[in-house]
């Protein structure tokens, strides 16, 4: 798996890059997969290849982004009309039909059943290991004074059928705020054209370094 | 209830009428009321007090809009990239949330929890009762040559705490298509600038006038 120093947003309707992007985000993501393995979660990560890319189990990828909300923010809030950063609950699992042609549409669980993207046992074991995630990942953030608002996951079935994580975790797909100044560290300064894209993920790079090993 | 001669579309965007359509689609609802009771599912209609509005039970509504599709069509068409007709394997129902200043959004299960719109009690009773209200109309049309492709309910609840069907059953709600030329007999007419939209609602009401007595 190859990470570009390319950013898109918007269904690739907005493009941009910043230089040595790929390398933050391979070590970001071979942090946090290290991490979710020590953590007894599995992913398709094997050992990395390079600076910019990792070796990763064969999967067939299950069609479906599963976002993981701990706080109401972009998407949710406009569709709700909802401020930014309310505190859900627990945790919310949403499904997105992995489709760029017909903008990745949100589905319920019924209708992932109804196209068969996934079958009911899938569903729920999807739910069951983005939580799980969710739970590691709260806590490993937490520990570097950053809240976990959102994140999207992607999960493919191993040769002997067994669901792993698979795609990448970076700031790319996460949402993740500063907990001290409410600053977001991760893609909606490149979305929203708040600038300092690079900085803000070397950050999340640099406190990873801090405590994962 | 009051039935107007008023049609809308697109969130009431689009806006139109025809004469007597309120009378029509009193008749409609009240025949469907009838059957529907007739067939062991209650609704909050009580008796018709004139030619265009209805005496029914005070409920409170639930903000949310059922859908039941039986074929693909409409929205759904639109957002899976799928052909208008397409039959799926087993019904499909879906929640929309009742909010015109959003836009009625569709929302999954798991949304209606986490913003505490319905219970999961409540969520599994709307589901059972609009597959139940799914099959005795999927009969109904059927015995007078018509397709019920998908149909909105909204359900309220009464005193007692009771889930009861409410608002009103009529071609302004749902989709239905003539099984012999298969041309569409339902507000999609307005929609689309299709024409003939009285001449459709009649249609639909003459041939329940012929079934339910």
């Amino acid at each position: 798996m190859d990470f570009k120093d390319s950013l898109t947003a918007f269904n690739a309707q907005k493009k941009g890059s910043f230089p040595e992007k790929g390398k933050v985000n391979t070590q970001i993501s071979t942090l946090i997969f290290k991490h979710l393995k020590s953590s007894g979660i599995g992913s398709h990560w094997i050992e990395n290849l390079d600076d910019h890319s990792m070796v990763v189990q064969k999967v067939k990828i299950i069609p479906l982004e599963v976002v993981v909300r701990n706080r109401i923010a972009g998407s949710l809030a406009k569709k709700m009309g909802k401020e930014e950063g309310l505190l859900l609950k627990k945790p919310l699992v949403e499904f997105y039909y992995k489709d760029d042609s017909l903008n990745d549409p949100f589905l319920s669980d019924d209708q992932v059943l109804a196209f068969e993207l996934a079958d009911a046992a899938t569903i729920t074991e999807l739910k069951a290991l983005a939580l799980k995630v969710d739970q590691v990942l709260l806590q490993l953030f937490n520990s570097i004074k950053i809240d976990l608002i959102d994140f999207k996951l992607e999960f493919g079935t191993v040769k002997s059928g067994q669901v792993v994580l698979a795609d990448e975790i970076t700031p790319d797909g996460c949402r993740l705020w500063d907990q001290q100044t409410g600053e977001k560290l991760d893609k909606d300064r490149f979305r929203r054209d708040l600038g300092m894209v690079k900085e803000s993920y070397l950050e999340i790079l640099n406190r990873l370094k801090g405590i994962i090993k």
